[in-house]
This record gives C-alpha cells, sequence and structure tokens, in this order.
C-alpha cells in the first residue's frame, strides 16, 4: 500500500499536478506521508511539506523521523513553522525545534504562542537521551479526592479523550499518588459515582525519574507492557509522561546505533542523508583504528620473516586463522553485547558465562583446527607437520578469540565504556595479533620439521 | 530496583525459606518476576516457579521470555498446567504450548477447558512469525447499530475493562467496518446516548491480513502510532488483535535476531541457555564457511608465492589490507541492510544509493591508501614503490568493498535470500579475495621495483 502511495505522489510531481497531489495528500494519514517521505529525495519532500495544511504538518512530525526533513525545516518560513508548533504536542515540538540552528531555533520560538514555547523550551533543556527528552509534556491530572461524577463531567468538558489514555492523580502536595485508565470511569456504573478516584484509581504506580536514560526506560516499558510511563522529578511531582509509541522508536534506535557501532561507524541518525564529507568522518576513525591494528599484526609477521623466508606456504595461511579467528571473535562480542542491551548477561555475574564460552570456543577450536589441519597437511607442499602446526594455531586463536570476545565487551561495561563501541578495532587487533604470534611463533619453534 | 529484587530472592533461595519467599513473590509485579528469572538458573527458575500461584503463573506467560523456561515447563505436571493455562491469555497460551513436545502438548490440551484448549489450538495452526502466530483472540465485537446506552450497559455487564482498550465494531456481515476507543465513550455526554456506534466510530480502520510477516506488522504499528492492530482473514471478518506490547517484542527479536546472523550465527531464541551442542551447531556452519573463504585467499596468495618469496615484505602487509577491508565491507553492508529493515534504503531504487556509496568508498580508500602507502615507504626495508603498490592496493580494496557491501545484501534481498545472512562469510570472502589478488599481482607485475 505504501508503495502505491509513493508512486502516486511521485507521478503527481512529475508531472506537476500540484493541486491533485494537494488533494491526494489530504486524504492520507500522517504516517503514510511520513513512510512516502523516506522514498522521496530532498526536492519532493520539500514539494510535498509546503503542500500540507497546518494540520497535516502537524501530524507529521508526530511520525516522521525529523532528521530527514531537518534541512527543510531550517529553510522554512518562521511564522508558518510557528503556527505549525502551536498545534503541536511539545515532545515532537521539542523534536522540530532541536534540528534547527540555534538563531533559527529562537526566531522561531518568538513566533510560536507565549505558553507553547515555554514548554518545548523546558523541554529542549533535557538531555535527548533521557526521560525528559523523550516524554511530553501534556497529560491531566486530578486530585485524588474528586469525586468519579465531577472527574466526568471534567473530562467531557476540557479532555480530549482522543490523545488522553490515562488520568494521573496526585494528593495535596501535588505528588503522584496513582494512575486511572480512562476507561475505568466507564466500569462505574451512575449510582456509583459518588466514589472518589482515590478508591478507583491503582495506587502502586510505575514511573520513572526525568534524567533516567532511555534505554532503561524501554527496558521497563516491555517488562511490565506498558502503555504510557510517568515521568516524575526529584519531589515526586509529576513533569511529563513517556507514551509507548516513543518507546518503539527508541528500542528501534537503540538497535540502530548498536549496529552502527558494531559495524565500525560512529552513530548519528540519517546516514544515508548526510553529506559525503559527514559519512566520510563517521565512518574513518574506525578504519584508522583498524589499518593501525592491521600494521602492528603486520609487523609481528615481519618479525617471524624468517620463517616465512624459509616456508613461504606460511604466509598462505594468515588469511585463513585471521578470517575465522575474527569471526568467532565478533560472534562471542555479539553475543554478550546483546545479552548486555537485554539484560540476558549480568556483568557483574560474568565467570559462569565467560566459562561457558570458552567450553563453546575449544570445541569450535577442535573442529576448525582439525579441519584446517587436515587442509594443509593435504595442501601442495604441505606436510603432517604443517597440518600440525596450522591446527594448534586456529585451535589456540579461536579459544584465545572467544575468550577475548566475551571478556573485553563486559570489561569495558564495568568501566563504563559502551561496549559496543569498544568491540569493533580494539578486539579484533588483539585477536589477530594473537592469532598470528600464536602461528608464527610455533612455526619458527618447529621450523626444521617444516623445511 | 530490579538488582534489588533478584537479590533478595537468590537470599530465600539460599536459606532454604520458601515460606518468605513465596510471600515475597506475591508482592511482586509479573514484569519483575520475569526480570528475576533471567539472572536466576534453572534449578532456582524452577523453585520460583513453583511457588507461584495460578494467577501469578499466568500473569508471568504474558511477560517472560518463554523459551527461557521451556525445560521447566516440559517437566511441569499437566494438570496444573491446565488450570494455569485456562486463566491465560490464549496467545500466551500458545506461545507456551509451542515449546511443549508433542505428546505432552496434547495431554495438556486435553485438561483444559474445552472453549479454551480450541482457541489456543486454532492459533498453534498459524505460523509464528505471521499476525496469526502473535496475535490474541480475546477482543469484543459489537454491532454498528448498538445504541451508546446499551453498549454501556453491555461493557458493564460484560467487560473486563482494564484489558480491553478497543471495541472492533461488525456490520451484519460480520466484517470489521469501525474501531471506537473504550474512552471516546466518556465523551458522550448522557443526554446524547441514543446515537449509534456508527455514528462515533473510526471507520478508515488499519487493519492486517492474518498471514502478514510481524516485521510489516512492526512497521505498520510504528507509523501509525498504534495500540492494537485488528487482525482479519481473507473475508474481512475479524479473528484477532495484535497489541502494542507484543509488537516491542518483534521489533527487539527481529533486531536480535539480525545481530547474531549479521555476527555468523544462526538465530535460535535464548542462546544463552543452550546445551554446549546447540550453541555450537549455531555458530559452525559460518565458521565452516569462513574457513572455506580464508583457504580460497590463502590459495590466491599462494599464486603468487613468487613475489612473497622475493619480497617477503610483502606479505606483512596481508592483514591491514585484509583488516580495512573488511571492515569496510561490514560498515557498507550493515548500511544497507539496516537500511532495508528500517525501509529507509528501496532495494527497487538501489543505482542512486550504491552510487553515493561508491563514492564514499573512494574518498576512505584515498585516505587509507595514502595513508598505508605513507607507512609501506617509510618501513624497515621500504621503498616508495613498495608505498605506491601497498597504496594502489588499499584504495582499490576498499572501492570494491563498499561495492560488493551494499551491492550484495541488495542483490540477495531481491533473490528473496535474507540479506543479514548473506552478508557473513560470503561477502567477506569475495572482498578478501579480490582484495589479496589485487595487491599481489600489482606487486608481481612491478616486482623488478620492488626488489
Amino acid at each position: 500500500m505504501t508503495k502505491k502511495i509513493l508512486k502516486t505522489i511521485q507521478s503527481y510531481l512529475r508531472k506537476n499536478e500540484m493541486g491533485p497531489l494537494h488533494d491526494f495528500l489530504k486524504t492520507l494519514r500522517p504516517g503514510d506521508i511520513s513512510e512516502a517521505m523516506k522514498g522521496l529525495d530532498e526536492d519532493e519532500r520539500k514539494t510535498v511539506f509546503g503542500l500540507l495544511g497546518v494540520e497535516s504538518a502537524s501530524g507529521l512530525f508526530h511520525e516522521v523521523d525529523i532528521p530527514l526533513i531537518s534541512r527543510i525545516l531550517q529553510d522554512w518560513d518562521n511564522a508558518r513553522l510557528a503556527k505549525i508548533l502551536d498545534i503541536t504536542a511539545p515532545d515532537d515540538g521539542a523534536d522540530v525545534l532541536g534540528v534547527l540552528l540555534h538563531k533559527k531555533r529562537e526566531k522561531v520560538l518568538r513566533s510560536m504562542d507565549k505558553k507553547k514555547a515555554k514548554e518545548v523550551q523546558n523541554l529542549l533543556a533535557y538531555d535527548e537521551k533521557t526521560a525528559g527528552g523523550i516524554m511530553t509534556t501534556d497529560f491531566v491530572t486530578l486530585s485524588q479526592d474528586l469525586k468519579v461524577r465531577e472527574t466526568l463531567e471534567y473530562i467531557r468538558k476540557n479532555v480530549n479523550v482522543e490523545t488522553v489514555h490515562h488520568l494521573y492523580i496526585i494528593d495535596r502536595e501535588e505528588c503522584l499518588v496513582g494512575v486511572l485508565p480512562l476507561r475505568r470511569l466507564i466500569a462505574v456504573s451512575p449510582e456509583r459515582e459518588d466514589i472518589t478516584l482515590k478508591d478507583i484509581m491503582t495506587s502502586n504506580v510505575i514511573a520513572t525519574n526525568v534524567n533516567t536514560d532511555q534505554e532503561e526506560i524501554a527496558k521497563l516499558v516491555a517488562q511490565h507492557n506498558l502503555l504510557a510511563l510517568p515521568v516524575v522529578d526529584e519531589e515526586g511531582r509529576m513533569v511529563g509522561r513517556i507514551t509507548v509509541d516513543d518507546v518503539i522508536d527508541v528500542v528501534q534506535q537503540e538497535a540502530n546505533e548498536d549496529f552502527y557501532k558494531m559495524a565500525g561507524a560512529l552513530w548519528e541518525a540519517g546516514y544515508l542523508d548526510k553529506t559525503l564529507f559527514t559519512k566520510t568522518r563517521m565512518r574513518l576513525p574506525w578504519l584508522l583504528a583498524c589499518l593501525l591494528g592491521g600494521v602492528i599484526t603486520g609487523s609481528i609477521v615481519m618479525f617471524f620473516k624468517e620463517a616465512i623466508s624459509q616456508v613461504i606456504i606460511l604466509a598462505s595461511f594468515i588469511p585463513v586463522i585471521m578470517a575465522v579467528g575474527g569471526s568467532v571473535g565478533l560472534q562471542s562480542s555479539t553475543i554478550v553485547i546483546r545479552g548486555i542491551a537485554t539484560g540476558h548477561v549480568d556483568i557483574h555475574a560474568i565467570q559462569k558465562f565467560l566459562f561457558k564460552e570458552i567450553s563453546v570456543g575449544l570445541v569450535l577450536g577442535l573442529i576448525c583446527g582439525l579441519g584446517i589441519g587436515i587442509a594443509a597437511w593435504f595442501w601442495p607442499e604441505g606436510s603432517p607437520a604443517l597440518g600440525l602446526v596450522v591446527g594448534i594455531a586456529m585451535f589456540t586463536a579461536l579459544t584465545v578469540a572467544t575468550t577475548f570476545g566475551a571478556l573485553f565487551p563486559a570489561l569495558f561495561k564495568r568501566l563504563n565504556v559502551d561496549p559496543a563501541v569498544a568491540a569493533g578495532p580494539f578486539i579484533t587487533t588483539v585477536i589477530d595479533v594473537a592469532a598470528i604470534a600464536i602461528y608464527l611463533g610455533l612455526a619458527t619453534m618447529l621450523l626444521h620439521f617444516l623445511v
């Protein structure tokens, strides 16, 4: 369906039929427009965004990956942007203002409704990866002493039931003491409408502090299957709420981030739309680290050049030992990094996990060592001695690789270094150096059996 | 907090204080018990599960990663398991029965409430990675001609508002024609209660077919920020609903799966709790593929042994070219694989993306080639000619690596092969072979400048 929508939009754009396109966009849901945006190029996106009414544009802000349209927003008319933001949820508004340059942001804020501008500005002050950064400030708090009847009247007059799912119940000190799903009010029959909210609220509220990291929040929401999570300040007063759709975004973003880091690239949202310069800047650091690692491994090879010069065939097993050793190391570090991220590996009780991982390494090493050993034996110019050297080297390399691959991310995590970052060039280099040193060292020791 | 709960449970277990542990467990939320389960070992989990009341156990099934307790369930008393499943949501029940061996499953089903057993059995028939596999069958459908007054009466008598968020509205043919968030009924003032559901329902329903893949569903729910997604059969009749908490699980599971695949391991939920044999089976295939790739790369090295035997120093740059080439390839394939998974890369319009990726490869190749070229020049026994050979080889290798790294996953996707699987040993081997062949081929051509 999404594909069809994209094609239709592109066909209107190609024929330059702006009127019909405008009408077509009106029939779409914000989510559909947001999805189509991904498939358009920068100019097309700009045209489409310009054709949206204030309300559709506001709806789009709720759905679209904001960095995708950041350059368009930067060039947009301040007054019009302010008008859209006036009717946009504060958290989405903060995301939009967050991608603008400082000067532009100030101008837009000045054109906005005073109250809304204040709300959005408050949200901008929080670190974007904490509860404060992803929460929204539109929520409804009511006193615990209010009667159900009064509550129903209040809601019918003042609350938009389409966007509010829960009422948050506070005491006289404005501290959060309970939560009440709106739909629970339906179950109260008219003759019982004199009971107070205190009697029907859930008082054991799961809430989070405004400074909690977003990854923790995603775990909390997933763990308890929450639809919304209230956010409180140090005094226990409610300051915002986080909705489950934002949590889905967090889960996806955190996974993407880990993917990029493990592949050895700095994380920035929207790699695909960056300039060549930024892309290079995101990818180069890891490569230079790898380059350094490769040079170190190369000097190990040079250290053993005597053995290679006498038995050239030794050089031909360097690739296989590096490839398999690197693979095993990547497996181990991925397993431990994902385990830590999902809470399945407890870094404070890592010994048991490590022990099991090393056992797996021993078995894998045995199988691969045996395989490559036999291959080396029957290799052109091969020999049983060569088979022994290559096989033992492979076995040791794989055991070392599983151990280091599992150990380092856990160590880094305990030192508060992101394990996904550390897993890259560092572990690979350590494994390469160890594997090649073992291999060529062994070959040097047994050299007179090889020549 | 979770950490403290785990510690408390373990301390009771150590002191064998089952009474107090039982009381403590009663005070916990299902999500807390589920989280603590991850940190316990098999025997401890068994004890804790045994201490749970029927209701807590049922609540736990909703939260816990079922494979984590599959062995415990397999050994559990049939009658007691049936009793728990009788009060468990059908989709969670299907997950539990899904991990049992066939014979055991039949026995438990026979002990269950007839109607519930039937519901769960129906769910078990669906592929577990489709809408049918993750949906639940408890939902409320009402006729579009029902009045709001009648609806409210019906709900107060028959519906548990704690678990139902939406009413699904059907026509006379039982086709899904609308959805009504329960809370919207609150906004209807008492004097307007004679209007029908048709007048207040949302008629433009987003629904999915029972056979839709779970990854598509996650995209749909994220795209439109849905809390629940109705599932219909081919005739448009409602057969189930998918809740957002299950979608969070899907997003996490799909990300985990991709992590495992890209790290070169077969995916099975719960790697950490598998036996040594299963772990080996999950990890070995990739390693053997890598081993084969390494042997092929090694034979390329052998093919050029003449050059190496004359200039031993050539061998010492094999590691760096492999390491950096492999890294760049991994970056490119991760970017395209994640881009496809998140919908940011359109495989039917891959040319533009490829072109940009190759530009990045050229720039990265230029920088790294220059760097290693200078290093090789000033390397012990190095020379300007060596620097030229190594630099050009690095430059070409990186360009090839970005091209292949980006191209292959897209090709595989179009051939309907999972790109994350394909990315592993295949791409690495192709890049290694190409890089080493270019390097040593060039060296052979320029050999008389090197000696």
